[in-house]
């Protein structure tokens, strides 16, 4: 018997047969300004399963852990149950999207080492920018977590741009989620995907990713099915 | 010899015979909105400038050491020439104002401990909220000066806190700006007056501060000069 945990906006939860394991069931919408905007579009689940399931499988392999534990079919993967840390943290290469705006520098601009950003998680705010002294007073994390959380997003950073590079693709930014399990260890959830990421083709600067949506400037199928066809031509 | 160096919202600053020694003249012009809104408040000069030259000295006998070197008449004091790092610093003791609405907490909720924050100082951008990874990009400041900067700011809060209690007053919070002087070394400076602090009367809650401006619930000359008079309680 499985039991619908939890909807997203992306992502449908379901409990499993397996103590401590779930089936993520990924669907075809697409949504911007915090799902204000919607629309669907066929294949979008299965492209975000299949990329985010090679994703987390090459992090294995770097020694990165993940709730990830395999894909199950073409929209589906089992993952280990964890109690979500309510942050998106995000990474950046490149200065783009809301921190262009924010700091006044053209989008495009690279950062001489990564900048690491935190949100709250809390749709009915518009998932705020806050800074570590407000996670802690959320109690979102503790001091030692924020360290971790930290270190791990920057190592799923080197990880990810020597991938993308092989895939002729600028990792301009990317936001994680982690969670905790049952013994408390962080551990990497959610997706990676062009959803979650900036991915710009090195040699056009080509956007292929959801901004295509966001911005409305291209088919989001078409774009995400490019960057599966080169993920499985490097791993 | 005196020419004017700088005209802020708030202040004019000038040269003097002296090397580096600046006098500063406080104006009566009160701005809200980053400098949208402007209206002229009789007094208001003398006011900060009584405060705040009052408030750095008591800072100066607690061991925290400013820009302040004295006040020099009505509205002018004498201040050490610094080159003003580009941020504001924020200390929290009490959520309100801006944070009430990123985190969606009432104002009026205790913090159980001190929250800094970092804004970057740029009107253009009207002075985003940013975090030490931006602090370092903008190379606005090292990452030694970001953890003595929060430090200092901790420290001005213990210090300000017991005075204002003695006033009858919380210190909900507070913007701070710091400068590097000659040899760099890292010194409070800028203003600290109603203009810059939230204050709460203890018994009544009633403000203290420039949100009566802010938010149109009273006569700002008064509130001021209700803080003068209790400050000179004190001090």
């Amino acid at each position: 018997m499985a039991n619908l945990l939890y909807e997203g906006k992306a992502k449908r939860l379901f409990s499993t047969d397996q103590d401590g394991i779930l089936r993520v069931a990924y669907k075809d919408d697409a949504t911007a300004l915090n799902g204000e905007r919607k629309e669907s579009f066929a294949s979008k689940g299965r492209l975000n399963n299949e990329i985010t399931s090679r994703i987390f499988s090459y992090l294995r392999d770097a020694g990165i852990k993940s709730h990830f534990v395999e894909q199950l079919s073409d929209t589906e993967q089992l993952v280990q149950a964890v109690e979500i840390i309510p942050l998106e943290v995000v990474v950046r290469n490149v200065i783009a999207g809301s921190l262009a705006k924010r700091l006044g520098v053209p989008e495009g601009t690279p950062t001489s080492r990564p900048i690491v950003e935190f949100y709250y998680k809390e749709d009915a705010l518009d998932d705020p920018f806050i800074n570590d002294a407000h996670v802690l007073y959320l109690e979102a994390a503790t001091e030692d977590e924020i360290a971790i959380l930290k270190q791990a997003a920057l190592d799923v950073n080197v990880a990810l741009c020597e991938l993308f590079a092989k895939m002729n693709i600028t990792l301009i930014d990317f936001k994680l989620e982690f969670g905790r399990d049952q013994d408390g260890k962080i551990l990497l959830a959610d997706e990676i995907s062009p959803d979650t990421c900036r991915l710009w083709d090195r040699d056009t600067n080509a956007k292929l990713d959801k901004d295509v949506f966001r911005r409305n400037i291209g088919n989001l199928t078409a774009v995400y099915e490019e960057v599966l066809k080169r993920l499985k031509e490097v791993v």
